[in-house]
């Protein structure tokens, strides 16, 4: 396969970083632009960049020339990934569409934007067909996809079995994130060392609303939205990677414990046989430990992109009980982007120019 | 009033500890007798003990002599507290009952016990009349009164004006407890630091259990259990003191917001005009900031012996969510335990001998 | 005695917080004044701040409306305590000594300047004559003091003794220093959690000159700085209060572990018998448990005011070994700023107008 | 080349574990016997061990039945890896040498035997020679070789370029290390969370000792031991994986600090060309941020073998100070005597049967 140039938005920032990260290496990507703020622009990605991820920036991109977030600067590149800060994503994003260049956006600003996709390979590889109904450019050259909110992620894949094979009728969870989820500089030290903060400001809706899409019919050309109330309890602990969740689910159609652990333990990804670079192995990985799964230890279980379940029980009101878990900035954001890239590769929508 | 005279069982353990330093200035109680296992027995209490409190050692009991957990040995005493560890506590305190020494127990083996008070004294007071149902000794001179687990505690308080005024149809809580409530050495921190771990042994069916005795009703000398479902995930995180809920509950009569918030703010505690010397002045604190309240900042609160709660909230399933949190050592254990034994001697159960 | 009025400069930040905390209940002084930025001047100061402090904000100060840090607005105080920026605090300060109304800093921008006292209470209380020297006034009524940055408090403190008795040769110390030094928001957690920086931007000179001067000997209006090298490393570490330094120490004349011990345990601070209010009963603690002093169990020591001294041992290097923590906002910073006005109460620099 | 067959003595402890988890995969050496303590023996490793690695069990280990730990049981191996306890090591590890089985031993009880080699392969290789003075057997087929402590090797291996240079004159050393070096369940949480432990038991005489071995000269089949004095001083702080040390050198050949810099950066270790699978590419690397070398960022670098060294500056006391750090359980155990056993393959001491 050819190799796709594709640009960063948003570059210097915490999710950006993220996909210099996981890109390094890519078989299919390589980055040959990084767009940032007219701040950072003209200087080189290593002065412009406080680089905080764990190991070393790639050298590929230190010598890289930062560039400002506007389309016509990125002519070269046959697409973009965009960790921009929801206060310019609107714009610029909308921007770069205009100008045909496509945009695989981790941003929420057109999450909720009835012709783009919310997507999760593994739940709703289909939506991509809202990418037809898109009109940035007369051609269809230009369109954006979306990741979900980090906690959709894990909430939506793991009911995604269960609202299959029962339909879901309503959901329970209180989250329990790490303070990678806020960035850099982020939660400041003093104030959650030893402590639990119990709100995270806009995230409760973001849990409420995206898995009904998520997990939403395709039907000429839009998507009607899953029909069930999710009451969410976003927190906030001292954990560096890895958002866990605390889920309670009422299902439409009565079901014992085996066989809702059945649904969950055999469930098989509709993207499994492409063979994507980055999607896991097992999507959905169901512990028997039942001080299992933990943040720390299985955050970066099958390169950071599994959902991890555990202690599926019967519960004592509504119907089923269970934890989940996944790494919240690689499945939660820049890894959940790049897997739609290569979904979107795959599946033609992404051509090298 | 006459001070009393007061043993510690399993005064060396960490609740033990937590006993010493919040008796240390009591204005009633005097401690004059610790017992502990047959291995510190005969030891000096600064010999015996590896104390673990942040606060000296109190002097007054540095230099007294450890004994045996048996009731002839603690003859002078007016009553004792028991830090006992489950896996003794039966036969221990039932032994000291029937030596006619009052028993305020922290441990769990006589909670479920139809003539043994399960006592919070804000909720239920009126469970200690369960007392004159006991039969340890023909005079009833010796008897037993538990506190109820750390979870329960705010659990139950925070539950006590809704289920009064609205009455409680089910509840859906997940917890977030601290360190210390696994005792000393407890949690490993290759276990916890940076981490959650999803599950603790045997907590969950107290949480789901207590709080209906608890909230019962005192007839004809026993307790009518409410009967509500209780979903309980017990989790632990990286804190060290303060137990902290995400609850969601369903109310039996519907009622408003207003009304649920209005509630819990103007609740009053039926021992609130008895002074007691460890009562809080708000046992029950309402908080308007969203972030509040926090294990850290508030767990210390009126003396660590307030339940805080914050962010109440229309929900989207059942009717109403709310965090709680209290100080699981000192209002979940010791503390609870010490307000126990002030009731019972302002009710005239525990006397001078 | 008469209370002082005394304003707080700063009064929004890290350390304003801290002053106004200590200060509620003060026997002596009343906050009648707050100043902070003009971004905040004309606002409540419960609106104008991000209280952090863990007890809440006293009532007292909620509703005084915060002034800009201009001299004319201060009239009416005795004098005030600054917890300003050092960016901000030569010009500040310099304006309200020249207005006549002293100034006790916890800047570091007049600590090096010779007429101006650098002080700690029980080390150099002497040193308050230089105030005479001090020219912002004619007529003497205003006027500077300052005290140490936080490490040099513990590590003055504890050397006083050994420098007095044997003199001081060298020093290599290493502090361990918690995250609250920095202020607020200060340390990203994704900085520090799990983690050590090693190092701490203008720090180790400011350890290694501050002893300097507190240890020196006025002469004529002047301090002769003591004469001898430190090697100073400054990291930080994640812990919430409390400075540790791990402190090697060479000496002008040799000794022998007894004699030093001695020294230290010994040592009775000059102002012992002032019995002022904010002074530790034991400013200098000596510990035997190996394993103390920890910051986290004795930074609240005596008030959060002492001086923690543990493994003092023979040196395979140089010839003194031990290690030293103090609380470094309370002690190491506004409390240190608060012993050091009422030491000049004490002394009759301050007075009532 | 041929796979050896290698047996882990203490296969369930931490040591053990990480030994199993490294060697998974491992190009020369497979794991065909396991030992523990007779309480394990009989059982399959996965039910004897509570595996704490944050990887999954290596499958391969999974149904291995533990044996215990005498020669007699471990026939079959090439040679064996020992994590035992000090407790037992003394005599286990005799028992394995005089049965003719080699043994590369993590435990500290045969570091100090005059004909035991204490190993780094990129210090002291030529140490190995030692062996041949070893008389557990009489065809020299069974003997001992040792790794050092944890910080031993971190400080050694950042001593050894500025020994061979200028000389060591004496070394001030603090350090601050991370939990999982007391193993499991080590540390407890309440101790270490949010706090410094100034003494770790036994620690800072290896410190002292080891590197004096380590930077000795072999002659006439005896290690002429390196003789300056080291002053530590060993901390526990919270971190997982890291021990991070302040050093302080006196150089007997005085230095500027270009040359210094220059020893450090330009240091090849004698092994460089040997290409042993464990060896780090980079032995011991120099950073220029002044905030690194960090424990949580750095450790894993170059699998976890590297040494890192920053703040490389002249010192006010002594002559240089700088920062060392290297992951502990890695570099500074399981891993240290894998690359040991690497450099015995090499140089022909180890044989397949």
């Amino acid at each position: 396969m050819n190799s796709f140039k594709v640009g960063i938005l948003g570059a210097t920032g915490a999710v950006g970083q993220k996909f210099i990260r996981l890109l390094d290496q890519h078989p299919w990507f390589t980055i040959t632009a990084l767009g940032a703020s007219t701040r950072s622009a003209g200087k080189q990605y290593k002065e412009a960049s406080n680089w905080i991820e764990n190991t070393p920036m790639p050298e590929r991109v230190k010598n890289i020339t930062v560039l400002e977030c506007r389309s016509e600067k990125f002519q070269e590149v046959d697409f973009v990934f965009s960790g921009l800060d929801s206060s310019v994503a609107t714009d610029i994003e909308a921007d770069f569409a205009k100008a045909g260049i496509p945009v695989i956006s981790n941003a929420k600003n057109y999450r909720t934007d009835p012709s783009v996709p919310l997507l999760i390979p593994e739940v709703n590889p289909d939506h991509i067909e809202l990418i037809n109904e898109q009109r940035f450019t007369d051609d269809g050259s230009g369109w954006i996809v979306t990741n979900p909110n980090c906690v959709a992620v894990p909430l939506t894949t793991s009911l995604k079995p269960l609202h299959d094979a029962f339909g879901i009728e309503s959901v329970v969870v209180t989250s329990m994130q790490a303070i990678s989820g806020a960035g850099y500089p982020g939660v400041p030290s003093l104030d959650i060392m030893g402590n639990v903060i119990p709100f995270i400001g806009g995230e409760e809706s973001k849990i409420r609303q995206e898995p009904l899409k998520l997990l939403g019919k395709l039907h000429n050309g839009a998507v009607r939205y899953a029909d069930f109330p999710v009451q969410a309890t976003a927190t906030r602990v001292p954990v560096i990677n890895g958002h866990l969740l605390s889920v309670t689910v009422s299902l439409k159609q009565k079901a014992g414990l085996t066989k809702v652990r059945e649904m969950m333990e055999n469930w098989k990804s509709p993207i499994h046989d492409l063979n994507l670079p980055s999607a896991p192995k097992f999507p959905l990985k169901v512990h028997d430990d039942p001080r299992h799964p933990q943040p720390r230890i299985h955050a970066d279980s099958d390169g950071g992109m599994q959902t991890a379940v555990g202690r599926i029980r019967q519960a004592h009101v509504m119907d089923v009980s269970y934890i989940a878990m996944a790494h919240n900035t690689v499945r939660g954001a820049a890894g959940g982007a790049i897997l739609n890239a290569e979904l979107l590769v795959q599946k033609g929508f992404l051509k090298v120019k």
